[in-house]
């Protein structure tokens, strides 16, 4: 059955507000479109904890940078409505800009901390947008569960904290990340990969892994599981943004000699030509990317 | 019959749900407590919107500046809640600043552009403050009708503004200002008063009430309005921290020479020893403080 559309928040909101009433749990799936196998993924992820599924599909103006790539981010919309379709969402939410952000929109949410390091010191004001957006989503949805990828795990962590220091009814969950076969995490922009950068990047996986392995057999020494993913990176041809070994709760990067105790983030950005990937393990917690054949 | 107490956000929300179930409508009133007439005023208002009047009591440390009054401001909850049984309240949250701020809180409001005059010029970080405390009392309280005083109008524009930019489902209303007989506006800070500043602050409303009068006989030039009423209040031995006419939504400042349309806000900050004072009138809108005996 096609999904239901709401295109304006008043009727988003009525339609929550309906289901609530009638006794139903609500799971939104927050996206920006372009949907994947990574979004689908995060739909099945929603299923499981709602007896509804709504997915918002918005591209953020304000968490874009101005040489960040918002007016070529893919866009497909009737692409985004069939797979809605076949993965059976109850409500698709596909607001305008305008809708979201009114000619005199004036009101920014900030979380400090969380968002200084790693994806937040190359691209400031991007979760500052992020965190917005969310907000409003969150602030239509109403009491909610609401499913975000731990492939963007700052970003998970930002609305994490959002949700809760402004004590929204809202359940904020990570869904695993999906990744390829070949390890490398879904994204909407490996569309933009040329064949020969998409057959460099697998690297990005193949050094998580390896970072994953020297974990499990007792490295425990940051600077040593970290600096192998960025000379790995570098040598395939990518550009690293950062490389780095940050507490998996705060975020704030640990130092080399830093000996890890519990769990770590480990969280790369790099650029192969003009497309920029992420990519991360919770060293201590996650299973590496690449499954090891002699495992 | 005494109001019913919560003293946590958990407590606070089911306690709003549970009303909400029972198909009663909620009007909130946030107050930083020390309840004086003023408060009443926006009970009484409240009333008249739902069928419960829920009262929050909390004076927020992020609205006050190093240097403020956030130590000696008053505090007196057995009063207040004698007072909110007096005027029939159905609920008071007065929750502690660890439950309103968890050790590890990271996220602000900032409401831009309606906060960089006025009181926003001399008070930096306030209304940042009030925007992420307000904000949080709409998370909690979900949907229903919040009441403040006129009397801080930027408070209230502000408030407004956050509450439709985050789409929190808050009607957000404003309550006109409660006077002295003398006209002096109601204020939590009116008890720092000694009887002599007591008497000399009365220039306030009395200013205020003349630019009404001449903008009433069809004087419409900003300047000729808002200058003898900083003068009144600096021959009263007040140091105005500032008098100025602005647009009465956007809140931005309109030069001497410009002439009003319709309506502007008049507004003013003034110390008297150590106490500041605000007030305002909307111009082509609110009457006078005080009435004229020959009207």
């Amino acid at each position: 059955m096609t999904p239901s559309l709401s295109r304006t928040g008043t009727k988003f909101r009525t339609a929550c507000e309906r289901v609530r009433n009638d006794g139903e749990r609500i799971a939104l799936v927050p996206t920006m479109g372009a949907l994947h196998e990574g979004h689908l993924a995060l739909i099945r992820f929603a299923r499981e904890r709602a007896d509804r599924v709504f997915v918002s599909i918005f591209v953020n103006p304000t968490q874009f940078g101005p040489t960040e790539d918002f007016e070529q981010y893919p866009r497909d919309i009737e692409g985004d409505l069939r797979l809605c379709q076949e993965a059976e969402v109850d409500r698709v939410f596909a607001p305008s800009v305008r809708e979201m952000y009114s000619d005199d929109d004036l009101t920014r949410v900030r979380v400090a901390g969380l968002t200084e390091h790693l994806c937040g010191a190359g691209r400031p004001g991007h979760f500052e947008g992020v965190a917005t957006v969310v907000a409003k989503l969150f602030g239509l949805a109403g009491p909610c569960t609401a499913v975000f990828g731990r492939k963007d795990y700052q970003q998970l962590k930002v609305i994490e904290r959002m949700g809760r220091d402004l004590m929204l009814p809202v359940e904020v969950v990570g869904c695993p990340t999906v990744r390829e076969s070949d390890g490398l995490a879904l994204s909407s922009r490996n569309r933009y990969l040329s064949d020969e950068d998409r057959e460099r990047v697998v690297v990005i996986p193949e050094a998580l892994s390896a970072a994953v392995r020297a974990f499990e057999r007792g490295e425990r020494r940051a600077g040593v599981l970290s600096t192998p993913v960025a000379e790995a990176m570098a040598v395939a041809g990518l550009t690293p943004e950062y490389v780095t070994i940050a507490d998996a709760d705060q975020l704030h990067p640990l130092s080399d000699d830093t000996q890890i105790e519990e769990r770590a983030l480990l969280a790369v950005a790099a650029r192969v030509g003009a497309t920029r990937l992420i990519d991360n393990v919770v060293l201590g917690e996650d299973p590496a990317p690449i499954e090891d054949d002699e495992g």
